[in-house]
């Protein structure tokens, strides 16, 4: 009932338990591509996997601010992002996503991101916002750059992927840097 | 950042805790006129017991189903309406609501009532949908009664407001009379 | 040990915990004929199911004024009744009960009920007493019926019993009701 | 509602929190006798205190078989007594007491802790129970030796009492000699 | 790394939850004599089960005194010690001990065991420590009678062992006898 | 009672609730020093605040890795030093500490933080160790920089200190590189 549309038939909203068989089969779909680059997708084997995400998900967004969002292109899944470790103290948040292969190359996922960072800077009020992605992810790399954020280092090793490690770049955005991008550009 | 649209500039969004002051300042211009038919109006003193009615909803939203939202009519709050004891074995729910002075008479709440039985048969499932009225609030009373549903009984003294006991009006819509009368006539 | 005498050989005991194997024995006994009304007893199908329901309703006990008896004949469990959904702040309660097929037709419930409505109106202190009966199960509606309860209404598929949904009949007793009820003809 | 006939207008009830304030009254009329043994009186200033007692005990009445009763004469309050500290694996329990002053020397404590020991080797199917009583605690040592418990020894400093230790007896009853004392004298 | 030595190549270790399987394998080992005097030897048939010890141990250590410790030889687990039902209130703690058949008849359990009375009386300041044994384990019983702890009682068919009750002896130490015993003797 | 020497008199000791009114004192004398880095250090201006500090760190020193020590000089405490963070899934644990200004100078810390890198690589078996620090804190810096870890990256306005953003700069040292530097140099 409750989304936020992100033109040409897409929208977020919030996760609910009832979303978690939608989102596992899509998951499962995509499953071999999104293993090279994320830790989660060999523990998520169930559709009670991604229920608990969920409602992990809906525990932190009832205490405040984190909120995780399925993308829904014409009525059915395509993807998902979300705001995580959003701190209070320091104004900070995190944001991770993953949307599916056919639905990629229509600028999706960055109308997506741009629409957590506007709910981060603006509805939250919040100073910085950070993407971790690994280091070899282009195509997920590729967003936080068109977007304008700093690519601020690279932290070793920092993953575990199933049978090894690997780099994660830090790209940090700004309260006042984003302000100023959405003045300028659009 | 989640709504959704009642039309005329109107809108329901899922109530976050930030939303705190601006609800509890609404309840509170409209003390006197709440208090006369509904009973947490008294302890409601403070922002903070409007945060902990947000916080235990948005848990119980968490947990499937229940649901408490804000009316929002030009970027400002007008009322809130919930879906609250919401029984899966059963597959019921109720709904509670209240408006804003200023805002009545534009069937605004006969709008948001009528969003959140969709969201009940629709989104959720749910074959019953119940509203208990105090027996004197006519004003209240005018809005199941408008949107088809059934009178099924009285309960005497089922309330304490304050200083006296009222009785509540029990309205119930089922499954099949919702979708029926959506073909119908709305 | 605790018990409070309902004549004739007939007591109520507090349930605990060690009771749960000889309960379950009697539900199991009556099963056929407990499922027609009661939700509960299809999910029943073990003593542990029996045991968690009188950990739980030792729990509510321990909060304040809820209560689950059983009604023990020479010795032996012969049936159940409870005060259940006690309200503090509307000071109501209600009351809910089976009996043992082979000990109906002595009026054991009916001193079972009366008993529990004395503890409801008398030590607990409460305003209002409620039971709701299942519209076709004309042996339980006949108690509160015999007691002078008021049907306050029908609340049309309330209830989910298995594969059908079925209405419910509230019956309400007051405060003022039952003293005048007590001091005229008992 | 629930209570358990000692003779001459005694019972004992299990103690619920609206007792409390009772409770608490006749504690703080007799607090200066009872602080000479009990390390609990000089915390115990208020009915909450005693409140939070009974929550407790009924906490542990609701996990199984510890038991807080007050002991009722001629429908008042006189005393307290209990069955804490019950160990299922080892089936043990522990009895405490105490009696208001101008109800002593009646017996009234002797068949309390009578029954209470019925209820641990009866209902409860327990083999040990254990009584401590503070060394220079003459009236209260004098219940269980009445009975026929062991002395067992003297546990030294195990109690601090306000400001200074005292050494307490312990006392101890087994399942075997207690039918058997049952079977002879009484 | 945080660790107390016993000299001879022994130490005293807080228990961790790394240590659980080695910890289990050395109990099983010792499974046939440990058996004979320890309740909770034929439920740990499982490293899970060791491991959940220690984390109930390290809850209580967390919330101030209690400590389970290992005592390592040349490193590796050689036996366990811990502070346990220590009372703040009445300022004691229990002391429990069980050592590999091989390492006996060094004094190395003497020594631990001076060294967790010296915790007590030391860094904890509690006044009163006990030791519990049962009466038939003779070489158990020799540790507090070589220390100089008093024999106080003997609490009968207090231990459910499998099959049969066992009576245990209590032994107390004093902090005024521990100072007066460390500064004459040793 | 359980300790990691660091030399010259110096220790590491598991902190306990009974250190928490030493360990306030000293931070408090270091107060207008230790604020121009560490955001907690306004927030602590009672011995409570930083018992329930030592208390939360016991509970995930319990729970698996985390630990909070303090760095004990000559029997006096002089500063404090932790693990925290610590990720199991991708084994890698964070270390942050502080020292009382009259101490600084000798090498204390740098012992300190290598002592706890070889906790991390070696009984813990993690992979990669990180230390945050103040791009401004030249002091704090000089200590991952004299151990070899490796610059990677600042993290823009990470962290708000009371009035002011700040950023921080991460070190990260590997399992790989800690044991060649320990096999080489020292």
């Amino acid at each position: 009932m409750f989304s936020h549309p992100l033109g040409d038939g897409a929208e977020l909203r919030l996760l609910e338990e009832r979303h978690a068989a939608e989102l596992f089969a899509l998951a499962d779909r995509n499953r071999a591509r999104l293993r090279q680059w994320l830790a989660w997708v060999d523990g998520n084997t169930d559709p009670a996997h991604t229920a608990a995400y969920i409602r992990r998900s809906l525990a932190a967004f009832a205490q405040g601010g984190a909120a995780a969002c399925g993308i829904w292109v014409d009525g059915a899944i395509a993807g998902a992002i979300d705001h995580h470790d959003l701190n209070a103290s320091n104004r900070s948040v995190s944001i991770g996503y993953w949307l599916s292969e056919e639905l990629q190359g229509r600028g999706l996922m960055t109308r997506a991101v741009r629409a957590m960072c506007a709910r981060a800077f603006g509805e939250l009020g919040l100073n910085r916002v950070e993407i971790r992605v690994a280091v070899g992810n282009a195509k997920s790399r590729a967003i936080p750059h068109r977007l304008g954020f700093r690519e601020e280092g690279t932290l070793r090793q920092i993953l575990w992927l199933y049978d090894h490690f690997v780099d994660e770049v830090v790209y940090g955005m700004l309260a006042g840097e984003w302000s100023m991008g959405q003045s300028t550009t659009r």
